[in-house]
C-alpha cells in the first residue's frame, strides 16, 4: 500500500457524547468498527425506546467492514449490534464475557444462529483486515473490558475504550500499564482516550472499597433483611456482594431479568465464583428468615420499570419492603436520573426501611479514569496525536487542556465531530468531509420512523394537548350537514369546560360558513381557517396553545 | 384561652419536598401562613407553567387568616401570593427585600394596589391575631432572610425558614445565633428546620469565598470579556460581581428581566451598593471594548428561554458568544436540570468560549446550612419538639436522626405530612385530621383545570401520539356514507406510513360494519369496538399504543 495513504476515523453515533458509542477505523479498503451502543433517549423523544447509530455508512460499504472490535460488555458499547446485524454480516471480536453479553441480547431479537462471533482475551493480537488488533488488559466496571491497540500500516492507534486503573480489583488483574509504556516506547501514532471524569482531580477509587462498606454495613446490620441495588453488569460488584453475604451467612437471591442474565453469563464464563448453596430463587425467599437474606436487585437508576422501582411502591410480585429492611443503592445517579432516583429513595424511607445512598456512605466508585489517571495513560503511550473520546464536548475540551499540559502539541489534539472523517497521516490530521451519522429513533417495532416533524408533534401535544374539531359538509349545496363536533385531550377536563368547548364550535362554525358563503377555497382553506380562528381565540381565553386538528368529512 | 387549646400546624403545598412552599399555623380563631411559595412542574408535568399549593383551606377560612409571614422573597417562598391575593385579603409581613420582590410579582399579575405589605426588620416583633412574630436575622442566598420566632399562647415555635451560618457574610451581618441561644434558655417549644443539605457534613462555605475566585478569575482574564450568570435574587453574588469589575475597572451590563428587577430592588431598599457609572445599558455593550465589560445574565440553570441559553444557542438579541469570551457559570444544577446545563456549557464551548463552571473552580457556595450548622441550631435551641422541614422525605428522616443524636426525644420528632394537621400541646403532639391540600397546575391563564386526566392524556399523546378515525354514517340506512378518514399525529410520519394508515381504515371499516351489520348497540359501542380492533392490530404491527379518537358523525 502506499505510504500515503491515510488512516480514516470516524465517529458515527452518539447523542451528548462523543466518539463513545461507535467508531470507524478505515484503511484502503479495509473498514473495522470499534464497539456498536445504542444511546438512551432523552427527554427530547417522548416515546422513544432506544437511539441507536445511523449506520448506514457501514451498509452501503458492507464489503469492506472486516469486523466490530468491542471494548467491553455495556449497552452503550455493544446495544447497536443486533440492528447492525440486522443490515450486514460481519465478525465481532470481544472478549468472552462481551460475547456473552451480546448472545443473549442476540437472542432476545431473535438473531442468534449466524453471527460470527470470536473470542479474545486480553494479550492476544490478531489481523482484522489490513488491521492487527491487540487486546489491552483493563479495569472498567464490568469484567472483561479491554483497550485496543490498533496496529495500522501507518502506525499504531491506541484507544483505551473505557476504563480505569485499578490497583487492587476483585480479579486480580490490573489494567496492563506496562504494555501500553511498551507501546509508548515504540511509538504511538495516536491515543483515543476516554474523557468521562475529566473534571475530577485525583484517582478513582478501586472497587475493592466498595467490598470494605459492604462488610461494614452487613456487620451493622445482622437482623435485618439486606436489599442491594446495582447495575447488572457490575460483576464485581455483585461478587463481593454475594462475599458479603457469604461471610455473613445470608442466602442470595436475585431480582431483574438483566441481572440474572449477567450473573448467568459471568458464573458460566468464570467471571464470579459464588460458593454452592449461597443463590437461592426469588420464590424461595419466603422459606428464609429475613436476617438471613440479601436481596440483589436492579433499578439503581429508579429506572420506572425496575425490580427496586416496583418494590419502593409496593408493585413487586415477590418483595414487599417493610420495617427492619435495609436497601443499599450501590451507585451514583447517571445525570439525568437524580430526581427519579430521589424518589425511589423516598418511598423506601416511607415503607419503613433503611435507606444507604451514596452520599451516606461509600457505596459506590466510578469505573472511569480521574485526572491523574487520565495523565499517566498520556505520558506512558505519549502519542503524537491525541484525540479525547467518550464524552460531552465540555469533557472533551477539558481532556484537550490537559494533553496539552503533559506536553502534547496543541495543533495534534483534534475533537472529532459526528459524522466527520477525520484523516490521519503519519505527519497530519485533517478534515476529509462527512458520512451519513446521528441518531436513529426506536420506538417500538420502527426503526426510524419516528422522526423529528413526530417528535415535535408528541412535544406539542405533550404540552398543550389537542382539539378535533370535525365537521361535516354536503358537496352540492355547500351547508354544514353535521358538526362542528368538538373532542379534547390534554387541554382542558371537557365536562368542566363545557362552555369553553361551545364557544369553539361556534368559533368553528362561524369561520366555515365564512368560507362557504364566500366561496372561499377548498377544504385546505377551510381547514386553515377554522385551525387559525380556533388558535387565536383559545390563546385570547387560556394563553395556550393546543394543537388543533379540523377534520372535513363530505357528504353528498 | 383555655390552657388545654392546641396550636395546628398544617404544611399546606409542596412537590417533593415537605414543608417548604407554605405552612399554617393555628391557634384559636388565628390563622398565619409562613410563606406562600409556588413550585417548579417536574416531567409528570408537560405544559405546565407553575404549580402552586391548594390553598382553599385559607379561602374557606379566609375571616380567620391574620396574615402572611415571609421567611425570605425566593419564589418557592413568595410565589403563590398573587394567587392567595386573587382569592382572599391578607395582609403580609416580611422584610423590606422580600416585599420589594413581592411587589413586583403582584404588578405583573396586574394586582398591585389593594394588599397591605408591612416591612418588619430583623429583631422587630410584632403581633398577628394572638401570635407574637419575631424576625431574626438569618443568612441565606438571598438578602433580608430572617428565621422566626412565632410566640404562640402554648410557647415558641423557632422556624428556620431557608439559612446558613456565614460568619463573614457580605453585608456584615451574620444569622443572629445569640436570639437563638437566648429562646433556647428560655426554652423553644419546637423548633422546624431546614434540611436541604442535611446530607452533607461540615460547614457550608461562606459567600465571600466565592469573591476570591472572582477576583482571581478577573485578574487573570484581563484581556477577555467576562459573562457571569447566576441566579437573580442572590444580591451578594452580584454585588461581589460588580466590585471585582469596579476593581478591574470594567463596566457591568445587565442581561435577563428578572436579573434587571432583582438588581432594581436591591439598589432602591440599599441592599446592593453599585459604585456611579459601573453599570450600563445592555444595548451598550457595543461602545466598550470587549476587555471592559462584564454581562451578569439569568440562565446559570440552562432554562430553556433565559438569556445565556439563548446567547449559548446564538439566539440572543445583543450578546453574541466568541472567542475570547470567559463565561463563568456561578450556580450549581438544581437537580433535574444538570442535563440542560450540561447543554449550554457544551455549546458555549463550541463557540469558542472558556467556560468555568463549579467543577472547575470555587464559583458556587450554597444557600443552605450544612450537618455542623443544623446541629448547631438544635443545640442552641435545644427544642423540645423538633420538626425537621424543607426537603425531600429523605432528608426530613436523616435530619430527624440527627436531632436524635443531638439528644432529642425520639418520640418528640415528627415527619409532617402534607394536608395533614398536627396538633402541638405543650406536652403532647398528635395527628388530628387532614385538609385539602396539594398541588393546583398553572397553565397558561388556567388555574386548577389541568388535572390528572389531563395530564394522563398529554403523556400518552407524547408517547404513542395519536390516530383520529372519522366516518359518517347514515341515520336511517345504517351505512358508511364518508371515511373512514384517518388522521395521526406524533405516531408516524404519515407520508412514510401510506400502507399502514390504509391498513388502520380496512380495519375500522370493518370493525364498523360489523356492528352495523349485526345491528350492535349505539355509536358508544361501535366506537370503543374500532378503538380496541386498531389498537389491537396495531400493538401487533408495531409494539406501540397510540391513542385512539373514533369520531361518528351522523347524517340523515
Amino acid at each position: 500500500m502506499s505510504k500515503k495513504q491515510k488512516l480514516k476515523i470516524i465517529p458515527l453515533g452518539g447523542l451528548d457524547e462523543i466518539g463513545k458509542n461507535i467508531t470507524v477505523f478505515e484503511y484502503g479498503k479495509d473498514i473495522i468498527v470499534v464497539d456498536c451502543g445504542l444511546m438512551f433517549p432523552d427527554e427530547e423523544m417522548p416515546g422513544i425506546d432506544i437511539v441507536i447509530p445511523d449506520m448506514s455508512y457501514l451498509v452501503k460499504n458492507s464489503d469492506r467492514v472486516r469486523g466490530v472490535i468491542l471494548t467491553h460488555g455495556h449497552e452503550d458499547h455493544i446495544g447497536a449490534l443486533p440492528y447492525l446485524f440486522k443490515e450486514i454480516d460481519v465478525p465481532v471480536f470481544g472478549t468472552s464475557f462481551s460475547l456473552g453479553l451480546v448472545e443473549n441480547k442476540l437472542k432476545e431479537h431473535g438473531l442468534s444462529t449466524n453471527v460470527k462471533m470470536v473470542a479474545k482475551k486480553p494479550g492476544d493480537i490478531f489481523p482484522v483486515g489490513c488491521f492487527n488488533i491487540e487486546f489491552i488488559r483493563s479495569n472498567h466496571s464490568i469484567p472483561g473490558a479491554v483497550a485496543l491497540a490498533i496496529h495500522t500500516p501507518i502506525g499504531t492507534i491506541l484507544h483505551t475504550g473505557d476504563f480505569k486503573i485499578d490497583s487492587t480489583p476483585i480479579d486480580g488483574e490490573m489494567m496492563d500499564l506496562a504494555r501500553i509504556g511498551e507501546l509508548g516506547k515504540q511509538g504511538v501514532l495516536a491515543l483515543f482516550s476516554e474523557s468521562t471524569n475529566v473534571e475530577r482531580p485525583g484517582f478513582t477509587m478501586s472497587e475493592r472499597t466498595v467490598g470494605v462498606t459492604f462488610d461494614e454495613i452487613f456487620r451493622n446490620h445482622q437482623s435485618n433483611r439486606i436489599i442491594v441495588a446495582t447495575f447488572a453488569s457490575n460483576v464485581h460488584r455483585i461478587q463481593q456482594i454475594i462475599n458479603a453475604a457469604y461471610t455473613y451467612r445470608r442466602k442470595v437471591a436475585i431480582s431483574g431479568r438483566s441481572m440474572m442474565n449477567a450473573i448467568n453469563v459471568a458464573i458460566e464464563l468464570g467471571y464470579m465464583k459464588v460458593p454452592k448453596n449461597t443463590i437461592i430463587e426469588i420464590d424461595e425467599i419466603e422459606k428464609y428468615p429475613s436476617e438471613k437474606l440479601v436481596i440483589i436487585t436492579t433499578g439503581s437508576q429508579g429506572e420506572a420499570m425496575s425490580a427496586l422501582t416496583r418494590m419502593a411502591f409496593a408493585d413487586h410480585k415477590k418483595v414487599s419492603i417493610t420495617h427492619g429492611d435495609t436497601v443499599i443503592i450501590s451507585a451514583t445517579p447517571i445525570p439525568g436520573n437524580e430526581k427519579t432516583v430521589s424518589r425511589v429513595i423516598n418511598q423506601l424511607f416511607k415503607l419503613g426501611a433503611e435507606v444507604i445512598y451514596e452520599s451516606l456512605a461509600d457505596i459506590h466508585v466510578s469505573g472511569h479514569a480521574c485526572r491523574e489517571e487520565l495523565k499517566l495513560i498520556l505520558s506512558l503511550a505519549k502519542p503524537k496525536f491525541f484525540f479525547p473520546v467518550h464524552g460531552e464536548f465540555r469533557h472533551l475540551m477539558q481532556h484537550a487542556k490537559l494533553a496539552q499540559s503533559m506536553g502534547i502539541d496543541e495543533d495534534n489534539i483534534y475533537i472529532l465531530t459526528i459524522g466527520e472523517v477525520m484523516e490521519l497521516g503519519r505527519d497530519s490530521c485533517k478534515k476529509a468531509g462527512t458520512v451519513p451519522s446521528g441518531k436513529v429513533l426506536v420506538d417500538g417495532l420502527g426503526v426510524g420512523d419516528v422522526g423529528n416533524i413526530v417528535l415535535r408533534d408528541r412535544k406539542h401535544l405533550a404540552e398543550d394537548g389537542l382539539i378535533v374539531v370535525v365537521v361535516n359538509i354536503d358537496c352540492q349545496s355547500k351547508e354544514i350537514t353535521a358538526g362542528p363536533d368538538v373532542i379534547s385531550r390534554g387541554f382542558v377536563y371537557m365536562r368542566e369546560s363545557e362552555d369553553l368547548i361551545e364557544a369553539i364550535k361556534d368559533c368553528a362554525r362561524k369561520a366555515i360558513e365564512d368560507c362557504l358563503n364566500k366561496n372561499a377555497g377548498d377544504w385546505n382553506t377551510i381547514k386553515s381557517r377554522v385551525k387559525n380562528k380556533i388558535s387565536d381565540f383559545l390563546y385570547e381565553k387560556t394563553k395556550r396553545k393546543p394543537m388543533i386538528l379540523p377534520v372535513i368529512m363530505e357528504t353528498e
